[in-house]
């Protein structure tokens, strides 16, 4: 299955927009041959595609106004014409496959659910996130969409979340693990004790019980789900913990001479592994559960990043994650009396 | 200040009970010079001591139950003479200086809230752990006791945690940090939205803000205050990341044999870095809080994980770190209406 149709690209989001994002999106359109189109403003990112000689490649779509990196949910109220907004606004309408936006989370999930509306039978949108876990990802959600939630909502995320490993990292009947704060039923706090139950009796979810934080990157499930609030604090705290081990074994081989000498041979091997377990590489995170397929590249994403994310977005849309989700959300609500 | 009575340690829990906390006991004794009086079945426990030639050295005080690993609180209950109850009692008596256990944290944490009780004004016993940041660590509490907590309690842990950190790690003016998912005030769910408002108010409190995931390890603050659930999952997260950053650079490097020749130059150096950031180094948890110093080392621990352990006792009980939390918490619930 394929999809003509454009990635809209939130050109004005990001620590690095428009400029890395420009780059991205050249990228995308002449490395991996994705149909692009920036959002944005037009006199900038004309200037910039120039910079590229690649204003007759990658068309613009006008939004004069963009929001900022810490503007939150409000914002999104405030400026319906912002870049991220018409960005949605192209996929609603059927002229853009996916979003793509490198900028604030918050002001992408309130806008995303004001312009694209849940989905029928969708509790509450949801940030997914492809742990670098092998053979598979472990899709972990929610990432940080929902800081407050209730047990049903978990149960939903884990039907959102197994929908995503199947139709996207092809995944037969995904192992569905609840983080927690010990491998026990009764381990957690009330939200996970009484969600554990709805898991266990939840028909078309194989549950494989409670998971703790070691687990992120075991591989041990398929789908982690989890809070919005813990399922932030966990991805940060994994990335910041990976980003440390590099950083101290770096001055460590640092230290002696003749280890300097080991580690010039394998610089290269260890970039190669610090890129694969870089957030940025992994192309970001998706927002489950809208009638649209929107992809969250990380903040400080450069070229790469983003046109790793519209990589991504052509790949979800092409995969028909978006509708599968409905399909299933809708036939859960019918069958099972608590959503 | 020192402490000449000796560290009671609970000699049956543990994955590696007996033998592996015996040969701590003596490692701690020879190598450290402590006095460590070990707790659990004489018989066993004269046979592992046998092993070392260390029956004269290492003290045995019986206790014929124990709870094993997978027990949680209630068990502290039907056990009155478990080894842990029974290593709590000693220190309540007077004739320890602190408990060291490597046993199961939920049954650890209840035996001690049983058998040694609160201190006056403390809301909530917690753990603290100490992060491997550069040049003092970082304090992380709540990590596991308590799972559902209050406002005030988050604000309590602060102070928990900077007592804590200006008498074992010598921080004047500890800052502190409560752990969320955005550096707003108004980022997170209702507890930390509501604690962010208290410790903005509270007195004798240096705080510094919201801190995210990925601040555990950059030494940002001095102490990260959040309930037991997020700082658990947090905590194993961290763990679970360090040590799959190592095994993928392991095989990463193992990939060529150019790479593997440079491995072989730096493998004593990345061992010490490992060692550095294991958890296992560190001596392990600190419960807060109670009449009384102990210390939880990792379920996993060996034998120089348990003497880490009995040396961390030894100087949190000879720093006077349980006294100065005991008067901190009775001034603070004077002042303070929350208390």
């Amino acid at each position: 299955m394929s999809d003509s149709r454009p990635i809209a690209l939130d050109a004005m989001g990001g620590d690095h927009a428009p400029h890395e994002i420009v780059a991205g999106a050249v990228h995308a359109v002449r490395e991996r041959g994705l149909a692009v189109v920036l959002v944005g403003s037009p006199r900038v990112l004309y200037e910039a595609l120039a910079d590229h000689d690649a204003t007759k490649e990658v068309p613009i779509v006008r939004a004069e106004e963009a929001l900022s990196m810490d503007e939150g949910a409000l914002a999104s109220l405030r400026r319906p014409r912002s870049s991220i907004a018409v960005a949605c606004h192209l996929v609603r309408r059927g002229d853009a496959a996916a979003v793509v936006s490198a900028g604030s989370t918050a002001g992408i999930v309130a806008t995303g659910k004001l312009r694209l509306k849940g989905q029928q039978g969708v509790l509450r949108p949801a940030i997914a996130v492809a742990l670098p876990t092998l053979p598979t990802p472990t899709v972990l959600l929610d990432a940080g969409a929902n800081a407050e939630v209730k047990p049903e909502m978990l149960v939903q995320f884990a039907h959102l979340g197994a929908t995503y490993a199947e139709l996207a990292h092809g995944v037969q009947d995904p192992k569905v693990g609840l983080l927690t704060i010990g491998s026990e039923a009764e381990k957690g706090n009330k939200l996970v004790k009484r969600a554990h139950e709805l898991l266990q009796t939840s028909p078309g979810i194989q549950f494989a019980g409670n998971v703790e934080g070691h687990d992120l990157l075991t591989g041990k499930v398929d789908v982690i789900t989890t809070d919005g609030f813990t399922g932030n604090v966990a991805l940060k705290t994994m990335e910041g913990a990976v980003r440390y081990a590099f950083t101290e074994l770096r001055e460590s081989i640092g230290d002696s001479r003749m280890a300097r000498l080991g580690a010039a041979m394998q610089r290269s091997r260890i970039r190669d592994l610090r890129r694969r377990l870089d957030a940025e590489e992994h192309g970001g995170a998706v927002l489950l559960g809208l009638n649209g397929t929107v992809v969250i590249a990380h903040g400080a994403s450069r070229a790469q990043g983003i046109s790793a994310a519209c990589r991504l977005a052509a790949d979800l849309a092409s995969a028909g994650v978006v509708p599968a989700i409905g399909e299933k959300a809708a036939s859960q609500s019918r069958s099972h009396r608590l959503w």
